[in-house]
């Protein structure tokens, strides 16, 4: 087990937020960097909302909602209905009257001029999360989806307005080329043993993360493992659009697409055992259970992951 | 009866709310100005608070809860308590859920470029409130108590936070020299038929609205009625500060105090029935039931105001 491994993890929302709870059990926190995508953040009703940071916190925090995945357990909506049925505000982005302790008191931070990252660390500190949790950059970096339908929409617009059902013709990262990585990642990936990629959509969660100016190159620098997780299993995707999107760009759901997406980046492959093997002689790969349903699944994900990188580097 | 008269009011928060509602019930709401105090006003946990606006706010739409006088009916408190319980922020300011739609509403509209009284008319409009609601200014002008024990204090730190207890040595409004009056306050008076001065703090509520730079010329400048209400009945307040801060200044908390207070602006004084007689040849005054515990009393006191009004301009 890689008790005494610097273990940098990069990763989305829900899917990322299970391997870091599977891997969170099993390696000590001071170990353990999260980096986590901000593609997805927006101001919203005045509030900076950051929703794949809140996910992986309110996880590593033991507070999420179970149901869910995300937002926090037993949440009531007052605040929110409250703007729409007074002041006709439109309320397609939920946000609990709990989780707007979160907006407030990170939307307050920055304000007074605090960065992400140090908001992120009081946050998080706050909640009792020892992990390192990264935002992948101070700068903001919004998601654009270039849609048939609608033309260019904002990240929430189509991921939770939309219900990702528009057909994605392409996607931006809005301001990467001015943006730059926080000292904080830098360091992080400089001093990692590992590094891995969780089972988050390529396209929407980890995109954005290597579209940081800076990330690609220092990554390809490393000379470590790097692995990513695959989030296809046996054609689809657990959860959210992966497959819906490799299909519109005109790809087959299949991991050998996925680990074609990190060409250049990663030295290693964690695939499904439902889904064919990977049959690349360039890239080592194994074949294990990535469904995380439970507990158990997520730390042995992490755990079978682990042992299989530690018994490549021995 | 007043009907056909324009009538401005100035007023602070619960006590003024009272006299508010009972106008409302007998004057046509296109008649009815409220030129309420913003010195109580601050930004707190990000969001733009402004206590009296929304106490009078919430009163005419029916929406208050009638055992604080302030606050909406039915309000719940989540996410205050998680800000307290999560990071530890410190909830000395009480705001429910619903309230909070209120206040992230405002503050959204200001950091729009909005100002208050343009925000003010919106959030009242979507309220269903028909009378003009205006701030005294859109510019801040923090009222700041200098007290004996913990030398200057905000208003809020003040009021609530040590529920007015230290003792007052003065008072002043920070950057009244440079704030002016909105154009719709200006044109609200140049218009009144009757100006109001409801039974609200004088020292708090209403030393704030007379600083704004130009109002009380404007004031002065005025050929209409000018009434103020007693907010001292029987040597007392009805509800905070007024009677301790007087003794404070080193005043009786009498009525002649109250009028000699305003002296230069009112020519006309309602006193309560049971208060010795003003006494004063120069000011016209009138002894009426000034308590108002239902609705029945601030419809009488309204009607008995504006009908002894009448009978004097007639």
């Amino acid at each position: 087990m890689a008790l005494d491994k610097n273990i940098v993890v990069l990763l989305g929302g829900v899917g990322g937020a299970k391997l870091a709870i599977g891997l969170a059990q099993i390696v000590p926190a001071q170990r353990l960097t999260f980096v986590v995508n901000t593609g997805d953040d927006f101001w919203h009703l005045g509030l900076r909302i950051c929703p794949d940071l809140d996910t992986v916190m309110y996880t590593l925090a033991g507070l999420v909602d179970p149901d869910w995945g995300w937002g926090l357990k037993g949440d009531s909506v007052v605040a929110l209905e409250t703007l729409n049925s007074f002041y006709g505000v439109d309320t397609w982005f939920r946000l609990g009257d709990k989780d707007l302790a979160t907006h407030l008191q990170r939307s307050r931070l920055l304000r007074c001029g605090r960065s992400l990252t140090e908001a992120t660390r009081r946050l998080s500190k706050s909640l009792g999360v020892d992990a390192a949790l990264l935002p992948m950059s101070d700068d903001e970096i919004p998601t654009k989806i270039e849609t048939v339908e609608f033309g260019e929409l904002g990240f929430q617009e189509y991921f939770v307005k939309h219900r990702w059902q528009p057909v994605l013709k392409s996607i931006r990262h809005a301001g990467c080329e001015r943006s730059s990585l926080p000292s904080q990642v830098r360091s992080a990936l400089s001093k990692a043993d590992i590094v891995l990629i969780a089972p988050s959509n390529p396209w929407l969660s980890l995109a954005p993360i290597l579209a940081v100016n800076g990330m690609r190159d220092l990554l390809t620098s490393l000379d470590v493992p790097i692995v990513a997780v695959t989030p296809i299993i046996g054609g689809a995707a657990v959860k959210g659009p992966t497959a819906k999107i490799m299909s519109e760009l005109g790809q087959e759901a299949t991991p050998a697409n996925i680990a074609k997406f990190y060409t250049g980046i990663i030295n290693g492959f964690v695939n499904d055992i439902q889904n064919e093997p990977l049959g690349r002689s360039d890239l080592r790969s194994i074949q294990v259970n990535t469904l995380m349903k439970t507990e158990g699944d997520k730390r042995s994900l992490a755990g079978a992951t682990l042992d299989w990188i530690e018994s490549w580097v021995a």
